[in-house]
C-alpha cells in the first residue's frame, strides 16, 4: 500500500508537470498562422505531444527543491526541451542517423522535407535562447546570464553537438568504457546536467550535491538507453529499436554486455541517491526521477 | 585629395576593425587540439579568413558612435558573425541551396561531409549565444539579456531562419516588391539590424535613428546582392554567381530589372544617410558603411 501510494503521488506530480511543460512549449512556439506557416507548423510537429519530457521534469524537481517559482521553471524547462527537440530533428536527418520514426511518428524530414527539418532544428535552438532572455527568470539578471551560458556550454561543440560528432566518428569502432563515458557525458549527460542546474539557478546558485546527482543521472540515462535499444521493441520505444548494433555503434551493451550494463545503471542510480543524502524530503522528486530514469521500460 | 584621404582613412579603420574581429573569432572558437578535433577544425574552417565582415563592421560603427568599449564590441560583433557563418554553412548544404563554393573555398560539406556541416552550423549558433553570456558586455546585465533576446529574434523563425524558409517556398514563383521586402527583411535585414543594435546596446539603449538606419542598410545590402549575383563573376564574388536566375529564385533584379534595382539601392543608401542627419561626425563610419555596402563590387 505504502509503495503504491508513493507511486501514485509521483505519477500525479509527473503528469501535472508534463502538462505545465506542454502548455509552456505550446505558448512559446509561434502559431502556424504566422508566416512562414509551414516552418512554424513543422516546429510544433517536432516539439509538441512527444516524449517523456525527462529533462523538464529534472528542471522542475531541482527547482522545487530550492523553492523556485513555477513560472520561471516553465521557461527554463521549455528552453532545455527545445534544445533536446532540435537535436533529435537534426540527428534523424539522412546525413546523420537517417531515421524515419521518432516518438511514434514520422520524423520531421519524412513528414515535411530535409530543408524544412534543417531550418526547424536551427529555429528551435534559437527559440531556446530567446526563451531564456525574454522574461525575468532569476532574482539577479547575472544569474539569468549564467543560465544562458550553462545551456550554451551544454549544447555546443564541447557538449551535446560535440558528443554527436564523436558518436559519428566512432561508428564501427570499439570504445573502452572510459571513451564511451567521455562521449556520453557530452552527447546526453551535458544537457541533462544543464536541465538540473537551470532549475536550481531559477532560485539562486546550484548546490554541489545537485551537480553530482545530475552527472550520475545523465550517465545512467544513456546506459539505460543502450539497454533498451538492444532489448525493447520499436513499438514500445516509439523509435526504431536495435539500431545501434545494426549501425555498428559502440554502446554500453556492446562494450560490457547487457547484464553488466544493467548493473552499471543501478550503481549510478544508487550514486545519484547518495549525492542527495544530506538533503531532506524536498529532494523526493529528484530521488524518484533517478529511479524512474533507470527503471523505465521505454 | 580630400576624397582619397577620407577613403584611405575609412579603409584603414575597416582593416583595423576586421583584424580585431578576426582575432576575437579565433579566440572564441575552440582549437582543433580539443576533442572532437574534426568538428573544431571544421568550425574554424567555416568562420576564419572569410568574408568582408560587414555585420561586425556595423556593430563597431554603431558602438563607436555611442562610445562603447572595444572589448565588448569584439564579443558582440563575433556573436553576430557566428550566426551569419552558421547560416551560410547550412544554406550551402545539398538539401538547401546545394552550393560548392563559398568565400573562394569549397563549402564545409564539400571539404568535410554533410554530417559535419550540420553539426558545425549547430555548434556555431550555440557559440554565438555563449559569447553573449560569458563576459560582462553592458553596464546593466539586463541590457546584456536584451542583447541575447535581440540576436535570437533576428536569427529565429520570425527572422533569418524564417526568411530562408520563405525563400525556399518562393523558388519558381514571382513575388511582388512588397513580398520580396517581407522575405528579405527577415532573411538578411534582421541580422544586419541586430548587428547595429548590439553595438549600441554595449553602451546603453539603441537610438531610434540607428534602428531606422539599420532597416534601410539591411534592405540595400540584399538589393545589391541580387544585382551582383546577376552581374558579377564567380571569381569576383568568391561564390557561385548567376545562381538566383538559374534556380528560379525571385530577386529584386527579376522583379524590377537591374536599372531599377540599382536605383532602389541608391535610394535606400540616401535614406540611411537621412536617418543619421541629426547625428554629428561620430556617425561618420556608419555613413561610410552605407556607401561601402551599396557601392561594393563583390
Amino acid at each position: 500500500m505504502q509503495a503504491s501510494a508513493t507511486e501514485a503521488d509521483f505519477a500525479a506530480w509527473m503528469g501535472a508537470t508534463q502538462g505545465r511543460v506542454e502548455a509552456a512549449l505550446a505558448r512559446c512556439l509561434p502559431g502556424a498562422q504566422h508566416s512562414p506557416a509551414r516552418l512554424h507548423a513543422a516546429m510544433r510537429y517536432a516539439v509538441l505531444e512527444g516524449g517523456k519530457r525527462v529533462r523538464p521534469l529534472l528542471t522542475f524537481a531541482a527547482g522545487e527543491l530550492v523553492g523556485a517559482e513555477a513560472r520561471r521553471l516553465e521557461s527554463a524547462a521549455a528552453a532545455v526541451e527545445l534544445i533536446h527537440a532540435y537535436s533529435l530533428v537534426h540527428d534523424d536527418m539522412p546525413c546523420m542517423d537517417d531515421d524515419v520514426l521518432r516518438r511514434g511518428k514520422p520524423t520531421v524530414h519524412v513528414e515535411y522535407d530535409q530543408a524544412t527539418a534543417l531550418l526547424v532544428g536551427d529555429a528551435l535552438q534559437t527559440l531556446a535562447f530567446q526563451l531564456l532572455a525574454e522574461q525575468p527568470l532569476a532574482d539577479d539578471p547575472r544569474l539569468q546570464l549564467e543560465m544562458v551560458r550553462t545551456l550554451a556550454l551544454a549544447a555546443g561543440s564541447r557538449g551535446m553537438a560535440g558528443g554527436q560528432a564523436i558518436d559519428l566518428e566512432s561508428t564501427g569502432k570499439t570504445l573502452s568504457q572510459t571513451e564511451l563515458e567521455f562521449m556520453h557525458l557530452r552527447k546526453t549527460g551535458a544537457l541533462i546536467s544543464a536541465a538540473v542546474k537551470l532549475g536550481a539557478l531559477c532560485a539562486g546558485a546550484c548546490p554541489a550535491a545537485l551537480e553530482q546527482y545530475a552527472h550520475r543521472v545523465g550517465l545512467a540515462f544513456q546506459v539505460v538507453d543502450d539497454v533498451l535499444d538492444a532489448e525493447a521493441s520499436t513499438a514500445t520505444l516509439g523509435k526504431t529499436a536495435g539500431k545501434d548494433s545494426r549501425q555498428g555503434k559502440p554502446t554500453y551493451v556492446s562494450a560490457m554486455g547487457i547484464a553488466h550494463a544493467r548493473h552499471l545503471a543501478d550503481e549510478l542510480r544508487r550514486g545519484a541517491h547518495a549525492a542527495l543524502a544530506a538533503l531532506d524530503e524536498r529532494a523526493l522528486r529528484l530521488r524518484q526521477l533517478a529511479d524512474f530514469i533507470v527503471l523505465r521500460k521505454f
